[in-house]
């Protein structure tokens, strides 16, 4: 008989009621007594798996059952049967138990609390956690309502490339890509490195962000999205930033830095509403066990419109604050933390601040008539700070290269990207979000290390 | 006004039939009389795009918009006509013709036949012509096609790692990932690199395959799919190769080889169906310019089941054959594209070829009772060859130890993939598809380069 998930089980509850059916798992929990015994068995479809309950007098290998250790994969047979409990709906009322792969005494993933760190560690395992289960769960619903979000608005999608030979954006770190040997790096005569040599002919490293691609084939489909990883080999430590991540970045033509907000907006509540309504299951578990007051924070982002306001009239609010702030607010500047936190509590809403003071943003940025700001914007959020930085692209030839040249950019480097505001330019813009800490949003999760299936941070790529 | 993607103007022709519309695109073609003009525009969303016509009685700037060159952005409204026409069965009598951004009389791409080569090296503005709006249209339309399939199907996206220290599976030559500095690299005492002092502490590289990954969440998730980059260092010119492509490696737990079919099978015909439904402009297209018969050979794999033999009894029909190979088939060896072509056309439909002799498969195949092959399958299909590799995978541990030993791998090295057959094996299974390969597929396009948006091959990392 072809085995059910725990998740049609659930949906398919009243068909199946009293029918004989087929379940594959495997136990995260198990109790026998002298003539019965129950098991917790999970398939991953469903975060709260199913009650097995197998009698001695029913089951012909009652004893082998009742000493199989957690971890173990089942495959049941059995009849479903309906409970009074809330909290699990039916269980299944073992004919026959048939032990697929045993388990051991050592399995490291024991029905008691672990430490997140010794969960790192057993990578491999950790998903067979309730926590786990949960938090990839959710990260699969997401994935997924990215993809939905933009091709049903018509965005086509564009896989950016990975590795690139451009490190023009000067986002981060870089990681570099070689086949060169190691152990003898060809030279030229002047010492440096000779990268005609390598793979490439040239010097390679793994992209830090797609938007400049997406810029290209913007300006021929008009609207698209990256969504794919990005790199930066910072060796940063800290609980939000790890070495490889994945970044949505949309990029819309014939669009100025309103209609970018009024897209990321959008998605912002599209994809929150989904994870509320499909992954319900999952946010009350992490409201209950994560994060206190999850789905509160995530309804109050769906339902409140986003407001907008420019970096200065955000700093004469910091000004104006009855706060002492340990950094001083400043027109000139990025905003502290400590910021980011006021300006959201002080509205009880996301806040996009625009209009930003040129020299602390990239070149790309749409200048301001004033010739001091650019067109750029954050989206700060309550619980979290900043979720998403976008600008409007400069699409004016001699504004563009007049920044390239002020920020020590050389053009050779990017003819590809000049000569899109040389034939048929537009006024263009887009934003990026970060998928993983998007995900440490909806889930309350508070390291990024636990939201990610194999994270990879400083010393650390195991598996 | 907001603007109509043309898409959306040719989806609600009737209801804007005589009205005033806004559409924004980029101008892939103009014809000026002296009294009235033509404007082929199109902003990707739809490959045929939309014609406009304007007159010198009705728009105010019309000798600038009959002198604009090839390439230039445009804002257009006017009024929806329907025409007789059946390649064409509206246009739009123009109002006003804004220029958004001009573009200039040496736009590298005019209304002519441009060779592969040229466009290659223009890849920041091939997206603009009719081949690759289609090719890239596919593309998207096929991303999202395969994440509905396995989501709808309850599979779980699990985002396998890109940097992996793991060189395990020896499915290809890797890049290295470093930030050591290569002018400099640190040695040990035995002149060998010091990679302790390397930004993971360990040696580092880009993946080849997600799929000894995602074999962990299947052990949790049951079903479970990767769909990322994978990569190969290999100095390949062929025109089926390339550095940087995208793989879909879908993996079952409690599944056998024959499920692993059923769901290969499935997928590829979920595939190519949609394309042939959601894409019937493209598609037609390529038939005609591209590939001849294309829509033939889409629908032949649609609609044939797929044949399952051995590889002995593949081999059987190969020197059973009324034709001289230049290869002698042989029951040790792996097929030459000759055999798979031949294969092929004796079925007149794809065929899944199982059971191979066990040393010229991976160590990670399940072994048959036979001890000689392994529950391996490839998938052949009419005019392209492989198409899909898969197998079982041993879930015995005594067996993948011995297998391990006798191909050199380390176990210290995959401790976490013996740990999945310590607690809980079952018997699991899974596939790869290249995804660039059966957009080529399915496209009838016969370089990789045209159907990834920045192909890295070696020595090209151009944009």
């Amino acid at each position: 008989m072809k085995a059910y998930t725990i998740k049609a089980l659930h949906e398919n509850m009243d068909a199946l009621e009293q029918q004989e059916v087929t379940v594959e798992g495997w136990i995260r929990n198990s109790r026998a007594q002298k003539a019965f015994g129950f098991i917790d068995l999970n398939d991953g479809s469903k975060l709260s798996g199913v009650q097995i309950v197998y009698e001695k007098d029913t089951v012909d290998n009652f004893d082998a059952i009742a000493k199989v250790h957690i971890g173990a994969a089942l495959r049941v047979n059995g009849t479903l049967i309906k409970t009074p409990s809330m909290k699990q709906p039916f269980e299944i009322k073992a004919s026959t138990v048939e032990i697929v792969g045993p388990s051991r005494a050592d399995y490291p993933i024991q029905p008691k609390r672990h430490s997140r760190e010794f969960l790192r560690e057993n990578a491999h395992l950790r998903a067979r956690t309730n926590l786990f289960t949960a938090v990839f769960r959710v990260r699969s619903i997401l994935t997924h309502a990215i993809h939905r979000f933009f091709q049903e608005r018509d965005f086509m999608h564009v896989a950016s490339p990975i590795i690139t030979a451009s490190d023009a954006e000067g986002a981060g770190e870089l990681f570099k890509v070689t086949t060169l040997d190691l152990t003898e790096v060809p030279k030229d005569k002047d010492k440096t490195v000779d990268f005609r040599k390598d793979f490439f002919g040239k010097k390679a490293n793994l992209t830090v962000s797609g938007q400049l691609q997406a810029e290209i084939f913007a300006q021929a489909f008009k609207n698209v999205y990256t969504f794919g990883p990005t790199f930066r080999a910072e060796k940063s430590h800290t609980a939000t930033h790890a070495s490889e991540f994945w970044m949505i970045e949309p990029e819309i033509a014939f669009a100025d830095l309103n209609t970018d907000m009024d897209l990321a907006e959008s998605m912002v509540k599209y994809l929150i509403d989904t994870v509320l309504k499909e992954a319900s299951e999952e946010i009350q578990f992490f409201d209950r066990f994560v994060s206190k007051g999850l789905v509160k924070k995530l309804k109050n982002v769906v339902e409140k419109p986003f407001v907008r306001i420019t970096h200065k009239k955000a700093v004469d609010i910091l000004k104006a604050a009855k706060q002492d702030f340990e950094n001083t607010p400043d027109y000139q500047d990025d905003f502290a933390k400590e910021h980011e936190k006021y300006l959201v509590s002080h509205f009880d809403a996301p806040v996009f601040v625009t209009d930003w003071p040129k020299d602390i943003k990239a070149f790309y940025m749409r200048l301001n008539d004033d010739g001091q700001t650019v067109a750029a914007m954050d989206l700060l959020v309550p619980g979290a700070g900043e979720m998403i930085g976008g600008s409007q692209r400069e699409e004016r030839l001699d504004v563009l290269k007049q920044r390239m040249e002020a920020m020590g950019i050389p053009e050779e480097e990017l003819w590809w990207y000049l000569d899109l505001r040389m034939y048929g330019s537009t006024p263009h813009a887009g934003f990026g979000l970060g998928f993983d800490r998007m995900l440490m949003y909806v889930t309350g999760v508070e390291n990024i290390r636990d939201v990610i299936p194999f994270p990879r941070t400083p010393k650390q790529c195991e598996f």
